[in-house]
């Protein structure tokens, strides 16, 4: 055939001519078609499959025949009989355009795939990381032109991949020349380009083409717990999801309490310092043997954490965020080496992006939360609760964000409850109490059925009932006080008062028992008068937070709540609201959104216009002190009280009115005070 | 008075006119005029002293009234009182102008003040190095306009002193905070900017004005030492100059078998690259202790050394320079952290800066010297011989310049000579030997007496006579081939044809008998004929090397002669020619550059400017492959013979001509033996 034909690509819509031969990938290159290819075009990667459509297409209104595409070639079958190519496919490099023909590119052969789709914010995240391969063939060595093997791999990346003046690594230094003498002058690299960069970094290199896959980690990590995806750098996928305790707990339960720790002891923060990095080169390789992935394949990870688990990451004395004007040593997002942080394990050129913080209590898991979340696209007002250890606080919509951090400390994860545990098989996680007869029923992580429900104890068998989590705890306070257990001081009533044999006596207070698991060698779980001032106070900080930003905002209610946080997760809305640990809004503008922080990192270690986006959004977030502002404490003590004896939702259970309820027991409510038993 | 003043300053003739009561920094800066300053006019460095002129200047045209400038004021008072003020100076921050003045920059006050005159290439370098000190104002944190205390200094750099976006090195960031504070939020900064580089880079704060000085070590890394210069950054003065032997001779003397050591040993290459580390940190301390200067205020580092070197140092297997085509791992100059290197012990964010290198056999050592021998910018054709355990040739003139290396081995610099060591005190460095008594004479390091002369054994009484270094040897075999004790061949004559009981025998060839100091329990120093054959050997790869450029340019004579190394600057030229160790040039013609090498270190690391000129240069220079030039071999064969019997050089020296030598004893030349008595 001679002269052009017609090119239509799908889902694009994009057209053009061509002359006859045109291969398929080099149309969707000159369309600005998104078709992915690793090798350049030499029929090595199999990145730009395509489907080629055959016969009437009256919407584009041209007919594709049979032989519009040139015909099934070697390369392809050798590609098919090495790793299977789907029926129908075709590879873009060795197709060549012989007549006018309609190209449907599959998600997968996407560079820019969708991988992240925020269905509550209809929000897209496409594949865009700053860590991508790129295959080249180099110019040998040239004893009349002597160069080193260095610039020459630089220049065939500027001609074949317009990457100009890389920069390298020592590692890869290395390695450099026996790769490019075991790929015969052809390798693929691993460039990094953050979008702040002109000038890449090549972070690995391997001979031919490397088929191995290359990795990110986004890592959350919290005062409490250190929680990690490793995710595919070329798709975006979840390979495998990990956590640990942050090891630093027994430096200190809550932030202020490592400050302390810090500001006491000499070296205390270096102490601090290095076991949290021990903990995160542990996290990392414990995540790529689950996933197993080899861990030097793991050329990047995007940090998110708040601002005292950043300073101490980054071995910089918290001291100046435990007292005002609490300044941050640095506010920017960083771009650090992984050795820097001493996060061995994982590639030693891996490089490592630290999200932004917004305040000196609003750290970059809130930067990553608002990336996630995305409140400045918001159209209507919404509030997002990220809860852990502190909980960071955001609300608005497009025209204005506010945030704060509030003080929450550990309850909501079930640290300083006496029966508390953190979220794991055999943590009640589910909680009622029947207004009537006091009895509670519960369910345990691990196991479908109530407590009451035959085969629960053959279903809890294996990991026994062995304490409260986090979402449990607010369950149980909750019920408690709509069972008349309570009053709406939260005062455990004793079995005078309430008629149940549940609430015993426990020094000169009472507590509830939830289940006594002592005949099964089990431990006695209840709930004390110390775990409901704990709650208390963990719940008034949280509302106080909130409502210091609705204040700020001149607003008495919002549209929607977003949950963010394992917690939130798990949390029952409703629970939470009987609480008053958020306000009230309906039911079902109450949304979970997971791990919102762990998620934002994910977006910024997949795509680097999302860094761009929020290093500029940080700045138009206006930030609130709680720790200043006087009327964050008169919203912490007006917030003490448990607002709602009934249930506020009677459709979706029955309604006990409680209003007389109120307990004398001495005073005394133990705050603080552990016990566990069993 | 009112309206404006001409300014005139010198020595650069600047002018301008300026409203009365304008600071003469203020002027001077408006101008261009060169006058430094690290406070940016606060009263506080003193860096901005002018000395005003006052009266009749004829040459400008002006009168100087006496009160040109305002008053001497308190805050140069106060800096005249605690620090000293010439008379007559004035702090240019202070002095504002009055009326038409005439005003001065002393040499000192000048920001790119000389500091490398290099007389033999009329070439001035002056002070533009990469790290230099800021002072600066910084904005206290503001909790409701949060941001980081990086992110304010970063403000403050770029508004003060326009440097845009300076990143940060993880040492500095841990410090910030409490320097920040220490000064009172006014801190002295050093920062790094190359000069390929938009962004500088912080590498360290001191809070308030920093007065103790900033330092850059200027290294050269050769096969056998490793010598370097402390410099201060300010003025580029060397505080002091240290070397060591480098610890890796005991993998192989010269280059070749470190390569090969590297080869057969797996991990030979690590093992290298770890002591090589460790002995420039260690010169690096000593450096500092012999200087007085504390070793973390060394921020830069630059380093020459030749190609194996530069692997080795980088930690990069050298097996590619040991067989053709002796392709580098990268030709291209570096810029690394003095972490990449181990280079601990001066301050952990200094920046290191390694010249580029020429080829695979001509390293960045080449490189350095022709920075700072300029042979591109040569009038007439140079050539430069830059004699180490290999020797860097450099061929040209402004039109075109070539280069190459040759294996001359470590006999130059003593090493593989029976009584040879390096030039230290107790070395014999000078010798004559007495055509008709055959008697020889000599100076030692450390004493300015000749042997021959009273009182030279008081003299050397404490350093004894130990043996002979590189110059002593090129001159002792020069001697003997003019006494007549050599034939053209390079063979020793015995007692009975020399008429000389000096000619000892040994094994089946002879020695000359230089000194005999067993009676004072030292050693017995003899020129064996193993140490002829080591001489005529690296002198015939010398004299190859430079032929190989001469015929590539197709000259056989060259105007100029210029000897670096360390035995460069000691070697008489005259005795070389007699060698045959160079072409033959007049001898008011030959010059020596001492350690070119080290003094390209030292331009590289006082100038930033020079750097862009050697990366751009050493595209330009053409490279010349000994070690696969067939001519070469054929030079090397030719030049092996001694070929002056007579002294070249009569108006210096006594005419003794003795073309019917020839001895016969054996053949053996005990070549590479080495032995050494006392």
């Amino acid at each position: 055939m001679q002269g052009d034909a017609l090119v239509i690509f799908t889902p694009s819509g994009k057209r053009g001519r061509f002359p006859v031969g045109t291969p398929v990938l080099t149309a969707a290159r000159q369309l600005g078609v998104d078709l992915d290819s690793v090798c350049g075009g030499r029929g090595i990667c199999s990145r730009c499959q395509i489907t080629p459509g055959f016969g009437e297409f009256a919407k584009h209104g041209v007919t594709v025949a049979p032989d519009a595409l040139s015909e099934w070639n070697a390369v392809e079958q050798r590609y098919k009989d090495k790793r299977g190519l789907t029926e129908g496919r075709r590879l873009g490099c060795q197709a060549r355009i012989q007549g006018d023909v309609v190209i449907d590119v599959p998600p997968e052969s996407q560079l820019h795939r969708q991988v992240i789709r925020k269905a509550a914010t209809a929000r897209d995240i496409t594949m865009d990381p700053a860590t991508r391969l790129y295959y080249v063939e180099v110019a040998e060595p040239d004893m009349h032109e002597p160069s080193g093997d260095l610039e020459r791999l630089a220049r065939a990346l500027d001609q074949q991949w317009s990457l100009p003046r890389p920069q390298v690594t020592p590692p890869v230094l290395r390695k450099l020349q026996p790769v490019l003498r075991k790929g015969d002058w052809k390798v693929t690299v691993a460039v990094h380009r953050n979008h702040d960069e002109e000038r890449g970094r090549i972070v690995d290199i391997w001979p031919g083409l490397h088929e191995g896959g290359i990795y990110g980690l986004a890592i959350d990590l919290g005062s409490t717990t250190i929680a990690a995806h490793l995710c595919d750098l070329s798709d975006g996928r979840v390979l495998a999801s990990s956590g640990l305790m942050n090891p630093q707990i027994r430096f200190g339960e809550d932030l202020m309490s490592r400050v302390s720790y810090a500001m006491m002891n000499p070296g205390g923060d270096a102490e601090m310092t290095r076991v949290v990095r021990e903990a995160l080169a542990r996290l990392a390789s414990e995540i790529a043997a689950e996933a197993g992935v080899d861990p030097t394949l793991i050329l990047e990870a995007v940090i998110v954490c708040n601002p005292v688990m950043h300073h101490l990451l980054l071995g910089i004395d918290p001291v100046e965020l435990g007292q005002a004007p609490f300044a941050l040593a640095t506010s920017d997002a960083l771009s650090l080496g992984a050795a820097d942080l001493d996060l061995v394990g994982i590639n030693p050129a891996a490089q490592v992006y630290i999200l932004p913080c917004i305040a000196g209590h609003v750290g970059a898991d809130a930067a990553a939360v608002a990336l996630s979340e995305a409140p400045d696209k918001s159209e209507d007002l919404v509030l997002i609760v990220d809860v852990g250890t502190n909980a960071e606080i955001l609300l608005g919509n497009r025209d204005r964000v506010l945030a704060c951090s509030s003080p929450t400390g550990p309850a909501f994860e079930g640290a300083q409850i006496s029966s508390g545990q953190r979220a794991a098989p055999g943590a009640i996680e589910r909680m009622e109490i029947n207004p009537a007869t006091k009895e509670p029923r519960f369910r345990v992580i691990g196991c479908d059925l109530w407590s009451d429900e035959p085969g629960f104890a053959e279903g809890t068998a294996r990991t026994g009932v062995t304490g409260i989590c986090g979402s449990g705890i607010i369950e149980a306070v909750a019920e408690l006080r709509m069972a008349g257990l309570l009053d709406a001081s939260g005062l455990i009533g004793g079995p005078e008062q309430t008629g149940t044999s549940r609430c015993i006596p426990q020094g000169r207070t009472f507590a509830y028992l939830v289940h006594d698991g002592s005949a099964q060698n089990g431990p006695v779980i209840t709930v004390t008068q110390g775990d409901i001032r704990a709650i208390q106070l963990a719940k008034s900080a949280l509302y106080a937070g909130a409502r210091l930003l609705m204040d700020e905002l001149g607003v008495d209610k919002v549209d929607r709540v977003v949950l963010a946080g394992a917690f939130g997760a798990h949390v029952s809305p409703r629970h939470a609201m009987v609480l008053g640990m958020i306000p009230d809004v309906s039911l079902d503008r109450v949304y979970s959104a997971g791990n919102a922080a762990g998620t934002g990192a994910r977006i910024a270690l997949c795509n680097i216009a999302a860094r761009a986006e929020i290093e500029a959004s940080v700045h138009r977030i206006n930030k609130v002190e709680t720790a200043i502002e006087p009327r964050f404490q008169e919203h912490f003590v007006a917030a003490n009280a448990l607002p709602h004896a009934t249930d506020p939702f009677p459709e979706l259970s029955r309604v006990v009115t409680l209003p007389q309820v109120s307990f004398n027991a001495g005073g005394a409510d133990g705050g603080g005070r552990r016990r566990r038993r069993g």
